[in-house]
């Protein structure tokens, strides 16, 4: 399977993610606990994992396991991280406005080529560097609030803690994913065996967390499992199924390319989100869509394009009119 | 004198300009006639091009001067394109508003690339057009208006025949600015005698407009060489002096080096104005502009800098710590 392939596919799925979550709403609230979701999505692609890593081990007898504790602890880290994050979020929302949330979330992109850099060691051309400070400065435009919108004055005017937590945020965000393909890569292991030892401590975090929410609502709805499905109808199963296989993507793409591939996917798939909002919410297209759009693509074709395509003139073009006309004076001359 | 600081003196001038007009305005209208301005303009270029012609055929009798009316007539023609882009900017403006008619000024980036291709034969790389087109799209990303402006729903709602008129503007603009690079560098003649023949043609045509603006307004105000200078203080001089200044230095980049380290002069000047605003007029910083500015910078580099700096990859670094641990033990295994 192509890298750019399975890319698409995220762009697609990460896209209709947005969507069907905000056609699962009511009246702009959800009727079931948004927390199930995540936690149902880590067991989808938990079971879905595990059915594969089993039909692989049947198949072959060589499917690499890495079962030592010193190896699969490393998977508990991503989890430890969104964990960490998630509660940093939390205390930068009490800060900024979920705008401004949304505008610093492109910081993302930039420190995770920075952590790409550091950590995993990767070497990026300028050129590619400038592709990634652009594809934030495209999605950021893309979101500049337009005339006539409401909560006007409140970019760039929180108190410097919100911007500061901003930016842990977006650092802690991407060391969570360099962190995976750091893990993902360390050795030749089964990538099915990788994403159940990932998907069990995911699911596991996120149980905790619905456990956690039901001693602080002191069981007023019951224990999570027996509330667990409440409120669900096809759509939210929907949002479940595309999520988890969003996940599964995310884990290919980390094994057999990158954070980079990933974040240009996450972030084409937010520009289509938009575009797709346009005909299915009525939302009204804006100049700063328009504009965003064209950067990212140029940032696209940036870093992925083959240099020489991008830097070697054009060859020499045929004999000019004027060398034409030369030609047909001399044969004059002759006759 | 090297390109590049030409170019960047065009661009401090080119934005002082924009800040001397503003400062030159009384309660927001003109206490002059502002169509003298240009005129004067072109008369201080007469004179301090005619000025160093004398000077240059004193030092030496090698001054190429092509003085044949087949070549002299062609000076007429960047005159007669800028009357006809007068006009058509007129009609364009009777279609859209002002801050449309900004907005689509940008265009004039892209149409100049184009023309500069087909035209002059002028060969560009893919990353050399990907530079221009974000060019253009980082100063329509810093005229963006932000949330709380007025005239907020205008932007493509205006008549078709606005758009159409707004592209005729664009090429007819750019058309100028190719013509006359192709007019400076069409022969050897000495620079200052190609301004002459440019700045009397220029001249001319401005005068012709007072006329026309005389007989308009039925000699009210007596005919234009008797008010030329009414409301004039040291500010509209310095006016004058700079638009005069501007133009000698556009002619230098024509002849020396091309219609593209204009355009991004010129582009690079309406940011500096608007930052410089901020300061002089208080006028509030936005997002929109701050995204400007990276978009422009990253295309400035893209289309300037030398490819090899863009494209190779950094060299491989020294040795890992990893290996200096194994030399450390083996130093311990030896003593």
């Amino acid at each position: 399977m192509q890298w750019y392939f399975v890319a698409a596919l995220l762009t697609i799925l990460t896209s209709s993610q947005g969507i069907l979550t905000t056609l699962s709403q009511n009246n702009g609230g959800y009727k079931y606990d948004y927390a199930t979701v995540p936690f149902l999505a880590e067991v989808f692609k938990l079971a879905v994992s595990s059915l594969l890593l089993w039909r692989e081990s049947r198949q072959s007898s060589l499917t690499r396991m890495t079962t030592e504790w010193k190896t699969v602890r490393l998977f508990l880290i991503p989890s430890i991280i969104y964990l960490i994050h998630n509660n940093v979020q939390f205390a930068t929302l009490t800060y900024v406005d979920t705008s401004t949330y949304q505008i610093m979330g492109n910081l993302k992109i930039v420190t995770t080529g920075i952590l790409f850099r550091l950590f995993l060691r990767r070497k990026l051309s300028n050129l590619q560097w400038m592709a990634i400070i652009l594809l934030a400065v495209g999605t950021t435009t893309s979101q500049v609030k337009g005339c006539g919108e409401s909560s006007c004055q409140s970019l760039f005017s929180a108190p410097i803690q919100g911007y500061m937590l901003g930016i842990l945020s977006a650092c802690l965000s991407a060391l969570a994913g360099v962190y995976t393909e750091f893990l993902m890569k360390k050795n030749n292991d089964s990538l099915y065996w990788q994403n159940v030892q990932l998907y069990t401590c995911g699911a596991i975090f996120n149980m905790a967390r619905l456990v956690i929410d039901d001693f602080r609502g002191s069981f007023e709805n019951g224990p999570w499992w027996q509330r667990l499905l409440n409120g669900y109808n096809i759509t939210t199963w929907m949002v479940v199924l595309n999520l988890g296989s969003t996940g599964l993507l995310v884990s290919w793409l980390m094994k057999y390319a990158d954070n980079i591939v990933k974040v240009y996917s996450t972030s084409m798939a937010m520009l289509l989100t938009m575009v797709l909002s346009i005909y299915l919410f009525n939302f009204k297209p804006t100049l700063q869509l328009f504009l965003g759009i064209i950067i990212c693509m140029m940032s696209l074709h940036m870093y992925f394009a083959p240099p020489s395509m991008l830097v070697d003139l054009p060859s020499t073009e045929k004999a000019a009119p004027d060398s034409l006309n030369e030609v047909y004076v001399e044969r004059r001359t002759d006759s």
